[in-house]
């Protein structure tokens, strides 16, 4: 996807995270990225259509990572904290939110189905750790869809509150979660 | 509140959740408690005043809930499993999923505000249990701030996935969670 795409779906997830998919517009989306309301049209068809890339982006950009990550040699809790670790800089970090992704119902039926599909493909893949970890021993029996639902349940809502220039960096909000979200597995 | 005003946000919860409060109309949510949406009008005068007592509800809940746990004698480590628990059956239990309350941008800025403040409130009382915990030793030094929100999100995420009659009953949702969410504080 090039640049000037990317950049108009950072700018389109912040305003989605600060005024709801409902209230923003494509004019303001269009203003804060220097296009005319006409130019945004030449890239997305729709807001929906926004809204559906920011989502793709994400979902396409967290699972990658996560594969990346597994390669990785090194134990369960290590790949676990590694994969919360890239969650969470993904949602706060890259596509500046990214909170476009707890919009669901504004999608047209097709697309949430591929969104979601990708969704518990991440899922899968998170809980495929958990349980790895405590096939190993190194976590604790648990319930690893539980355990799963937890993790992703406390990074999603990190964007609700994150807000850039706050308190902690996104590395840093991603060190606590992840040292936080692993211990609780750990034996 | 009444009975019928109970039952009549409820249902609303559950049309919320399922279609997004944009979707919802005053008309099913009549429909599904047996009034003409002429009488539904009698009650709130508009879906935005349902998805306002909805929230309203579940936060005074939250916090009536959260003071009587607080008053139980016990470890934190006893507060905090109990606190998790009941905010995980709030959300499941009570009001149908209560996922209105990931609705807020429907909200006008008064009404909104005065959410807010009654979730920060709720948010202070689990913050104030984590570092309770943190000074009397119970809990191994950390963030307390950042361990409250990540507690918040895995529950509050709940009500996005929970569906009733799926594998797990909310008492037992309430079980897994308050176990991993503590176990990742204790020394």
């Amino acid at each position: 996807m090039d640049r000037k795409r990317i950049e108009i779906l950072r700018s389109a997830a912040a305003a989605f995270r600060d005024r709801g998919f409902e209230a923003a517009t494509m004019g303001e989306i269009a203003f804060s990225v220097g296009l005319t309301p006409g130019a945004l049209y030449h890239y997305f068809e729709s807001k929906a259509d926004l809204l559906y890339f920011c989502q793709e982006v994400s979902a396409v950009r967290l699972i990658e990572r996560a594969r990346k990550v597994l390669r990785v040699r090194g134990g369960w809790r290590g790949k676990l904290r590694a994969l919360i670790r890239e969650q969470v800089l993904c949602m706060l970090d890259e596509l500046d939110g990214a909170a476009a992704h707890l919009e669901f119902h504004a999608l047209p039926p097709a697309r949430l189905e591929r969104i979601i599909r990708k969704r518990d493909a991440y899922e899968a893949v998170v809980q495929g750790v958990v349980e790895g970890g405590i096939r190993a021993r190194e976590f604790a029996p648990c319930d690893a869809k539980m355990a799963t639902l937890a993790i992703l349940g406390a990074v999603n809502w990190a964007a609700r509150w994150y807000r850039p220039g706050g308190r902690l960096k996104p590395e840093e909000i991603a060190d606590h979660f992840s040292d936080y979200l692993v211990r609780g597995l750990v034996r």
